[in-house]
């Protein structure tokens, strides 16, 4: 059961099944990942259709050679680059790029993987509908890579992960073949809910080729607003207090520690409207029915939350242009931790009440660890923080090399003796696989390999992503 | 590996490992199911908590006896009784009934898998919040077949199925293991989404034994109106312009055709509020944020439904009395159809633009195969029908015995020709393998035997529901 590597030699062997277009040289952009902890091997394929999907997998079957499948490359787990092991077939997804129909009388638009987010997000304005998956990478990101890590962002509060705005998928299995899972309906229990199986598990147990994804009609009036709040514990009693007004209408709420300003700052990427820098702000937005106004709505959340102490100073955004240039604030914090360059970084969920006294018990154990300096945002109403540790100013982080491991293991076992996750919404790829092994429940990880062998009993898909290759 | 039959000499080799309170008869409801299609088998045990569980997996597992979960045995579909082959373990979760933990301020609540349905909404409201799944039979449901069968309801427009109102599961694994997977979390992208494997799957891969479960803070202010529609195609036009205005807050939509009014009134079990009875009705419900009155938005609805023929009568509840008196005719429809008796039943779905073609043509199609009736009612917003065929007033529908095959195999062919399901909400149970096999993507239905295979290699959880035996 040795896998083979993909040779010019095999590839040639795939030269009557597939077109000449489907046949491209591998670019850097497929060999390398977001955050250079990974480089790749393989040979790229690159086909136009759920059928040469179907095609390569077969003769990869036959063959045992792996498969590595590609979308926009954005993942930051190193899920899309085999590193270590069998050169795979990078199997891009990139020219299934179609958006096959949009049912705005459906609130549904079935696409291809290769389409990109910022696309999918246009086909679905363009018919009066929004498709309400949002993340920073959303103009190179796509659709099947969302899937198969099921992708979060900025307004999960209100629709969920990529997963829940999936009503089908259409994939191809480690064995070639296609399953014709295109379903367009909200409520379907006829059989097993592979359709969820196959959505996060990174590559790892069939390539999704297409998927029907739910829209909405995008709400009546949006209002966004900057919050300075006294701590995160005020910030979660300000959550609740919106959602007890406005409920799912709260459709974004991100915190922001002072570090996310003095980076910006820092790398003259932005500025803090408030003044002085709060230590912690939320970015609200409500999505409203018509009949309320997001303006009016916003001012009542902020006297009501200073009359209670949850709230301390606020900027309301005027117009939608102000509204878009606070998003852009926190859009920007990512860009500035690549700049000053992270330690290390932690995408973290926790049940809502453990956030408020994880914070300053994860800061206090890293201070005596070292003089580091923490960025903690991140997606508030989901548990969701990306807490990143950095060296101080004008201390360069390879400095703190021989720390990294420690400092991960500090802040993920922190989270994990609190119930939380260290894989919250970027997914397991090939960083954490350790991880999942040291704590992830063993029964569950037993049922995972236990699925792993029976959808994919070679290995061929996406080996050593999500559990180690066997 | 062949199966083996529970007998009272199996369960005495249970006695030093289970208290005597697990060992009871099994009484008549545990043996029956609501629509008399299917009488089981086997001796009953009643565990009072996940180790007793797993311990009782254990056993059957080294004595390879079959084990069939059974909750609150209100299923529609025959899932809860073993009525063929060797007799198994009826393994009752009513005795695990405790809700384990209600977190208001994370919105989540964690039940064990005997709760009742009432009592979890119950506990929910205690704290102040909604538990959003509602159902008919809530008074007797349990948590567990709840989440087994993925059970829908009236309220999955705005806050989705069972699976949606799910963020983890305890189950013990068919080799007796314990997966310890209560995750409060809303995002957790450590794995394989093995929660919603689980979930839907009717007890065939592994035992939920608890969940934790996502509660919401109730809409500021909810409104009901009965509207009178001249059409099914005319119902979703309506639908689009509510979701246009409302977005999710339009959280309940359910069609009635007039034949549900004529059958409760020929069962006496209540009368249509418009008169004449309409051809056709939705009943509407909005929860709405504070500052919107639903009963002038559904004044609104209303005046704007009409100006565009969406609308022809309507009757808006002045209080809440009057709201629960309207629902209170939508739950009782389906009584009435018990009482009359159906010929055949069919819990379909269909992509939402289907319905209104699917609606005559399934009626045309009857009418040429016999006399019959149909009350055709159900959750539109989810594209979901409960299609009943019922014998002409007066004539006794076992004067159709020889037709149901036929007319359930006709209803089915053009559901799936359009694209629907015909195991919408109600699941697939033992009464649906045979169409599962006729209807489902022959690739999911491989994928899903071996799944099965390797999570229950004996094939010992619930053996002939979803799947057939092997």
């Amino acid at each position: 059961m040795t896998l083979q590597p993909a040779t010019p030699a095999f590839l040639d062997t795939l030269r009557d099944r597939l077109p000449a277009a489907a046949f491209r040289e591998a670019e850097e952009r497929h060999l390398t990942e977001p955050r250079g902890r990974f480089r790749g091997t393989g040979l790229l394929l690159a086909p136009s259709s759920t059928e040469e999907v179907a095609a390569i997998l077969r003769a990869c079957a036959a063959a045992r050679v792996p498969v590595v499948p590609h979308g926009g490359g954005t993942g930051l787990v190193g899920g899309q680059v085999v590193a270590e092991g069998i050169a795979p077939v990078i199997l891009s997804l990139a020219r299934m790029d179609r958006v096959r129909a949009v049912h705005p009388s459906e609130n549904v638009m079935v696409a291809e993987a290769g389409v990109i987010l910022a696309e999918a997000q246009a086909a679905a304005a363009r018919a009066g509908r929004l498709f309400p998956l949002s993340l920073a990478s959303e103009g190179s990101a796509r659709i099947g890579g969302l899937l198969a890590t099921n992708a979060g962002g900025t307004q999960v509060i209100r629709y969920g992960n990529a997963r829940a705005l999936c009503l089908g998928v259409e994939a191809v299995t480690a064995q070639g073949e296609i399953w014709h899972g295109l379903s367009r309906l909200r409520k379907d229990n006829a059989g097993y809910d592979l359709r969820d199986l196959l959505i996060g598990s990174e590559g790892t147990l069939g390539i999704i080729t297409a998927a029907a994804l739910r829209l909405v009609q995008p709400p009546a009036g949006v209002g966004v607003a900057l919050l300075a709040v006294p701590s995160p514990a005020a910030a979660l009693d300000l959550l609740g207090l919106a959602q007890g007004r406005f409920g799912d209408a709260v459709q974004g709420f991100e915190l922001m520690g002072r570090m996310g300003f003095d980076f910006l700052e820092e790398t003259g990427l932005g500025a803090s409207p408030l003044a002085p820098r709060p230590d912690w702000s939320v970015l609200v937005e409500l999505g409203l029915p018509e009949g309320l106004d997001p303006q009016a709505a916003l001012e009542r959340l902020f006297e009501e939350g200073s009359e209670r102490g949850f709230v301390a100073d606020g900027v309301l955004a005027a117009s939608e242009a102000q509204a878009a240039a606070l998003w852009d604030l926190r859009e920007r914090i990512p860009e500035a931790n690549r700049r000053i360059g992270s330690v290390s970084s932690h995408d973290i969920s926790l049940p809502l009440s453990e956030i408020a006294p994880f914070i300053p018990e994860a800061e206090a154990a890293l201070a005596a660890l070292g003089p580091f300096r923490v960025n903690c945002f991140g997606h508030l109403g989901d548990g969701n923080l990306h807490f990143n540790v950095f060296a101080r100013r004008g201390v360069d982080r390879a400095a703190h090399d021989a720390l990294r491991g420690r400092v991960k293991e500090l802040v993920h076992d922190l989270v994990h003796a609190r119930g939380g996750s260290v894989a919250a919404e970027h997914g397991v790829g090939r960083l954490k696989v350790a991880d999942l092994e040291r704590y992830g429940d063993p029964v569950k990880l037993q049922m995972m390999r236990a699925v792993k062998a029976a959808l994919d009993p070679q290995g061929l898909l996406n080996p050593g992503a999500v559990l180690r290759a066997s």
